[in-house]
This record gives structure tokens, sequence and C-alpha cells, in this order.
């Protein structure tokens, strides 16, 4: 299944992606795609009506906004450095477990909507990458092998970062990677059945339609079965969490010389099977 | 005012201390102390309500649990290095501007809830903080003078660490900072009003009855109002959110030899006008 939400920012209804690719409208049959709904075993029980009842769900208006596939997550968790090629690429050290920071979960925006260039910005750049949903709650799981069965499935995320506030403002990445609009989520959400190898996505990324990011998750140094096994060992991963696991070369600030967002300017995303954002930069 | 939340973990309802230290039950007029409670202008009606029908608030079971004064926040903000005293004693330079770093949300628990040391860890420790609790969405907040107006009032916090996790595991600090039970907060958010001082706040956290920190508020370098502005140049801060705002010297990273908590251990936690926390450690 695809799973999608659609409507005005901070009202979205849930729905899926029907058999035609148009939009079909869920929330007749579920009040959204959040933690209760994962909590509750919520997408077979969607699997098992939709087997029965497909032909009754409402179209979605052409017009209506795409949201975030799933609902504000209670944590949206970053992996740093998680490509081989793109830790060469910036000359460090592959590292040798996973590099963790949280994101302010508020920076969670729908696929096409603007993304804000902060006030003050001029190192505003893209990452392209695989966005994990947890589907169950996840402490101390037993073992890599176990941890594919907490995965609600995959999104693109696109990571927006700022680089001077991230690494020339003091400590940690926080002020740099919590920035209002700085986390497209979609367009939907595949579940795990519909993405049989995670683990060789192709995935990209353009600015004003020139390639800066083209790669896979092949060259991912920790897969998501490890980074849920391994975040569940320090947090207990909940329902609805969000991982966004790392991006491959090519990102602005790694351009010589580097290059960054600027107003006016149009990202577009894509990876196998998980569809295609496009945001277009405004000022804040 | 006082706010407090009370009942099991997860099912918290609202309630205060009423005049004589007793705790009051306000669910029958506020559904929790929680965003959109705060984003109504909930504590102005709240006073207003309870100057005409403060005698007809139940009184809140002795038995009750004391949940954290307000409800899961949308964002857990850290402060680092906050405390001159404290830069001094770990030989570290004075920040230039705040350290930032988030903490999962789910590592917010009551002000009596167990801590539970993470398996496998070795270095879990104490900070006693002033946590700060944002009243009204903030976002490029014009100075540092018109913060004040954007916070709801202040509680305890004890943004409990593990150094190991924190600082010797790669990358950020996170893992650190995000385990369960990680940020016992309360016993009552005192509004602003009732904290016409919050820049000489006395604050002490105790081991088993031997004082670890013995501090102040008048040795934090960056003051609330500051934070509050600082951040909303990055990120908005929504009502409810929690800020919490650093530690003052007394950490066991920084004794000599250091020394940490183990299960049984019991930390007690004071600030001036906020009350007192106790929390004894378990294994997780």
């Amino acid at each position: 299944m695809k799973l999608i939400r659609f409507g005005k920012s901070g009202e979205e209804k849930p729905g899926l992606i029907g058999p035609g690719g148009e939009r079909l409208d869920c929330s007749g049959w579920f009040g959204d795609w959040d933690r209760a709904f994962f909590a509750a075993g919520g997408p077979a029980a969607l699997a098992k009506r939709l087997a029965a009842e497909r032909g009754q769900l409402p179209r979605v208006a052409e017009e209506e906004r795409w949201g975030a596939p799933v609902a504000r997550p209670g944590k949206l968790i970053g992996i740093g450095l998680n490509y081989s090629d793109h830790a060469r690429e910036a000359g460090m050290a592959v590292p040798e477990e996973p590099i963790v920071f949280l994101k302010a979960t508020n920076t969670v925006v729908g696929p096409y909507d603007d993304v804000l260039i902060p006030r003050g910005s001029e190192k505003t750049d893209w990452e392209v990458e695989l966005g994990v949903v947890v589907g169950r709650e996840a402490r101390y799981v037993e073992s890599v092998e176990a941890a594919r069965g907490f995965i609600a499935g995959y999104c693109i995320s696109n990571d927006v970062s700022e680089r001077a506030f991230q690494l020339e403002r003091g400590g940690q990445w926080t002020k740099g990677k919590s920035c209002d609009t700085f986390n497209p989520l979609g367009p939907w959400l595949a579940t795990v059945d519909e993405v049989p190898a995670a683990e060789a996505l192709g995935m990209s990324l353009t600015v004003n339609g020139e390639v800066r990011q083209n790669g896979s998750t092949a060259t991912m140094i920790f897969k998501p079965d490890h980074l849920v096994w391994y975040l569940s060992q320090f947090m207990t991963l909940e329902p609805g969490d969000v991982i966004t696991t790392g991006t491959p070369p090519g990102v602005g600030m790694g351009m010589k010389p580097p290059r960054f967002l600027r107003t006016g300017d149009v990202m577009e995303l894509a990876i196998d099977g998980l569809g295609r954002q496009r945001q277009v930069c405004r000022n804040a």
C-alpha cells in the first residue's frame, strides 16, 4: 500500500494511492496515519478492509494539497555520514557506528510545500534521503534480523540543512537541522511489502533541473534494519517515528566551489518506488 | 499559579497546587496543560475561572502519581555549557552563543518516577536545570526584551545524561541525552508571575543525601529570555515546548574521580520556588 495524507497543513486527512495512481480518501475509515494507527496494527486492518471494500473509497479532489504521508512524528531521527561514497567525498572516515541526531518534528512538511530559507542563511543545502517509518514500539530489539518487523515502510525525506547554522555556530548540529520546513516527506509511505529491496534503491536530486545527487541505497553503510536495532539500544522508538537515514554524495557543501539554495530555486527528488518530491525555495 | 498533572503515565490529568499546598483537580475545566491549552491563552482563562470558582475544584487523592506538569512537549530543547562556573569547572571556554541540542520528548517523566539506567551504561549522570515552558508561538522574536512574553513559566528539569553514550560513541550528543526516563520534569510549572526573579534562583541536587550540585541561576550565561529570543531565530518555538537551560557545577563527570549513578541511588533536586524532585535509579 502507498499511504498518503492530503488537505491543509495541520488538518490533513489520511488516504492512499489507488490502483490507477489516483488518490483515495480513507478518512471515513481511520482518523489519521499516526502513532495510534500504527500502534494498533493499522496497516493490516487497512489492508483487510481494502481487500473487501476498495471500490467504496471516495477520490481526493485534484487540487487538494499533498501533506506528509504520516502525522507529525514523536521523533524525527537523523543519521549522519551514512553513505560510504559520501564519506569519501567529504574526506571523512566511515563511522564505526551510526552518527545520530534529532530534528525538531515541526520541520516536517508535505512533498510539494515551499522550503523556507531562514533569515540570515547563506548555506541552505539539500539532502535526498530514504525515510524509514517505525511501525511498532521498539526497545532493545534483539537483533538486526528482528528489526525489519518494526518497520512500517519507507518514503522520500529531504533532510534540508543550513551548513553555517549546523557547523559554524557552536556545538551541535541542531540549529542547522531544525529550521521550519526543513523536512519535506512523501509523497507516499510505501509499506514494507511494496519495497522488497530497500537496500538497492536508486535516488536522485536535481536543483533547477541540474542533477546534484545521483546515488543508491546500496552504498548506505548502516541499513534500515541495522539502524532500527541500533537506535532501540538507546531509546524507545515509537510507532510513527521517522528515521532519515543519511544522504549519498552531491550535497551543495561538497561542490567545488560550494553551492547553496536561493529563493526561487526548485529541488526535485526521486527514489525508486517512492515517487517524486518538488519544492520551491522561498525566503522566510 | 502552580500547574501540575497527576495520574498514571500516559493518562495524566491537569491540576494545580491550592493555597494550602493541596493538589486540586482541574480536569473538569480543561483537557490538559498541552500545546492547545497554552496556544489558546489557557493560563489567563484558568486564572479568571480560579478567581471565581476556586472552592469548587475537587482534591486529588494523596496516592495519585505526580506526572510531568506539562503534556509531552513538541520539542524538548537542551542548552549545553550554560553556567560560567560549570564551564570553568570543565576547563572549557564560555560559549559565544548558546549550544543547542534536542532530546527525544519521550524522555519526559514525572518528578518522582524512577530513572532507568540504560543497559550497558556505566556513566549515567545527573544535571539539575531550570526548565522553561514556552507559552506562545515564537518565531523571529524581535528582541531579548520581548521574549519574556513568550514564556509560560518554569519548572525543575533533570537533564539525565549518559556520558559514554553522549561523548564516546561518535558524533552528536543525542545517544546520551535521549534514553527513556532521562528527563524528569516538575513537580509543578510555576507561571511567570510566580517567579519574579528567575535570574537568581538557588538550585541543588543530592545523590543519596550527599550534595553534588549547589548553584544559582545567577551564573547562567544565556538567561531564559535570551534563549527564547535566540532559539526563535532558528526554529519556531511552539506553546508547550520545554527548554532545559543547562546545569551548574557538580555533575558526576566533573568529580575527581568521576562518579556515576547505580541502581538504588536516589537523586533529590530542588530549585527555589519550584519545589523538589526525587528519583530512584533502576536498571532498564
